[in-house]
């Protein structure tokens, strides 16, 4: 395997190096996903994932101060995946959330749960990495007031989406957004922690039918019809 | 340290010999509840927790087979310990569920949740080891079927407990009782985790305060009352 010597000052960010900077960051990043996907971030090491992307050591602490911060700039980046795919999957299902007169319709909900769920990609993987994660920030007091920040700042884009969502289909929240950006995202992770248990190789239907069975019910009776 | 050596073999059970091994198995689980807290389940072994016991390796290996079914033998101690204590409190609240002429009130459902979570014994610790379990199980299929069944088992103790509540709260569920179950497990474990998180150390009250946020507002939305 190639090793790179990559070192960018933060302070010297002309374009060229701020592109081959941030390609050395995505390497690290991608390769960090892998080793911690392997091995588990508990095991996983500095010198493991540098390996893995092919730079040195030093190569990494010149981009990343630790393992954590790497985790934190993954985890943006897979948050924000999530969100771009719902935000562009909310333009494609609207449509079918109305009948033809614009009214709002029985199925809305459940199509739009169904959409949600269908918009989140390869999620064993990441819910595994995510929740190991979780985990170290629970003994680590500092990590674990990043990990809250993180956290909050998906959930606050997670409830101006299901705004969105809920406006689209005529219906309104019956207690505030970020509880329910809150219920949604423990009861999915405890559906895809439950079909990891159930078949960690298996495909990816499982955890969206184990999610159905709850969440269609909890958002009705959380929703209200608005009329106009 | 004194270290005893416990050898007892499970054919030869005469009482006396049944109430050691009893006592043995006792405070090796114990031991592995303070360890498992203390290091991480992850990290923990069996070398660990065989010396905080008292004992040597071979009292460990002749009363478990593996650091895996120690941690189910505590889980069982565990959840039947909160069942007992849901059980006995609910003959404590029933009084208050329901008004003076016998009906039920608009309050009963608050009430009986907010029993339910003052009936949850440390579970800031508890939630730690069993969550660090968890993940361990997520990444070995053998141990994952065993932990299913185990959560299996508690879902149907604790739906059965739900079920005896909502009907002494005049209320039934719209949902099938054992979703219900999988549902205030999956938010009451989410709250501990976030109250870790906020603070490792702190007092009991938050877990508490943030599931009472959202689950009286989804318990409510998902029961129906019963007119006789």
């Amino acid at each position: 395997m190639r090793v790179h010597e990559a070192v960018e000052s933060p302070s010297d960010e002309a374009p060229v190096e701020s592109a081959r900077r941030q390609r050395t960051r995505e390497r690290l990043v991608d390769a960090a996903y892998e080793v911690f996907a392997e091995f588990g971030v508990h095991a996983a090491s500095v010198e493991q994932i540098s390996e893995r992307a092919g730079f040195t050591r030093g190569a990494f602490y010149s981009n990343f101060d630790s393992k954590e911060e790497l985790f934190f700039a993954l985890e943006s980046r897979e948050n924000q995946l999530r969100l771009d795919r719902l935000e562009a999957g909310l333009q494609a299902v609207s449509p079918s959330l109305l009948d033809a007169a614009g009214r709002y319709t029985e199925g809305s909900l459940e199509a739009l749960i169904r959409a949600f769920l269908e918009l989140q990609p390869d999620d064993r993987r990441w819910c595994l990495v995510q929740s190991e994660f979780r985990m170290l920030a629970m003994r680590d007091a500092d990590v674990a007031a990043r990990y809250l920040q993180h956290q909050e700042s998906a959930g606050r884009q997670l409830a101006a989406w299901l705004d969105q969502a809920a406006g689209l289909a005529h219906v309104r929240f019956t207690i505030p957004t970020p509880d329910i950006a809150n219920i949604v995202v423990a009861l999915y992770e405890s559906a895809i922690q439950t079909a990891v248990l159930m078949d960690p190789d298996g495909d990816e239907g499982s955890p969206r039918e184990l999610a159905m069975r709850t969440l269609p019910a909890i958002v009705r009776a959380l929703t209200e019809s608005v009329t106009e």
